[in-house]
């Protein structure tokens, strides 16, 4: 299996980076075969921009483009790791959907409607929270990342979300609690 | 009253630029003073960096973060303008949420949890959106979108909205549902 990691987050002290050092391994120990994308080490650009429309209209891919299209295509299984940021995903990670995840790549558009074009993948996102469980459920904002990010984004293209853990109020929750988190990468579906 | 309005689209011809002129001119009209943040033209750097988290720490606001946070210290009302992508912001919108809207600038955590610090302040979403109306509802994207925008990131910071405004299917519908669309922003509460 070709696993592809995308991973979003400043900081390579924090707990998402001991979360991705955990996947890694997990993924290698299990013998597939892995390509991690660090968007922040990469600078990745996530400005939509005219110029790329313009592209995209004379059937041209920009080539920082090209390049993550071509590891998507490569995947058989995408894991996403991020912290939720304001109940979304890290701007440069919002930015690499909207860019990469392009009308004709991504999906396209037929008479009955958009349909996906990545039927052959599947997906695991890993998210941090600062909010407790309690919060995400009551409020809602659980259901409303999952329809946004899953459903909205990753399922629209055809890609199924097998497994979607939170790892809720990491800078609240104990050292016991964040080694169980990590514990947890161990067991994930692959 | 003084009303900022924050608009992101890259394209100076889209329907949202039409929906930002009709603005600016009905606020003018009615007498309201106003600042325009067109975050694609400012070049807006929508990366949450690690020295940003650095600089915060130190208790000191980068130079492009102050300049903004000084634009909502000034405001109202604020107005943002944007088309939904994958069922959020643009990137650089999500990033200008991401860097501006800073722990002690629009909120502060207490003992009983986040408080919002721009409680004197509110605000208009006015959206653009390629789907339809029934997919919106039907498929609770409407819904997730008011959760994660309108109270995970508005009133999180006590920011009320008053009007959240969608004009689906921009670029499906008629030219006369498009001018409808537009006379709309003539009757916007301000």
């Amino acid at each position: 299996m070709n696993s592809l990691i995308i991973y979003a987050h400043p900081n390579p002290k924090s707990f998402n980076h001991a979360i991705l050092e955990n996947l890694e391994k997990t993924l290698l120990d299990k013998g597939n075969s892995i390509k991690i994308r660090d968007l922040y080490s990469l600078g990745f650009n996530p400005i939509l921009a005219a110029k790329d429309f313009e592209e995209f209209i004379k059937g041209n891919i920009p080539a920082d483009i090209k390049i993550e299209q071509n590891n998507i295509d490569w995947a058989d299984h995408i894991f996403f790791i991020f912290p939720i940021w304001w109940f979304g995903m890290p701007a440069i990670l919002k930015g690499f959907i909207d860019r990469v995840f392009s009308n004709g790549f991504a999906y396209k558009y037929t008479e009955k409607g958009p349909v996906g074009l990545l039927n052959d993948k599947v997906a695991t996102i890993i998210n941090t929270t600062g909010g407790n469980k309690e919060q995400y459920i009551e409020n809602k904002f659980k259901e409303a990342i999952d329809i946004t990010n899953d459903i909205g984004k990753l399922a629209f293209c055809g890609i199924k979300v097998i497994e979607h853990k939170y790892f809720y109020g990491v800078p609240m929750v104990s050292d016991g609690i964040r080694k169980e988190y990590l514990e947890e990468i161990n067991d994930i579906k692959v």
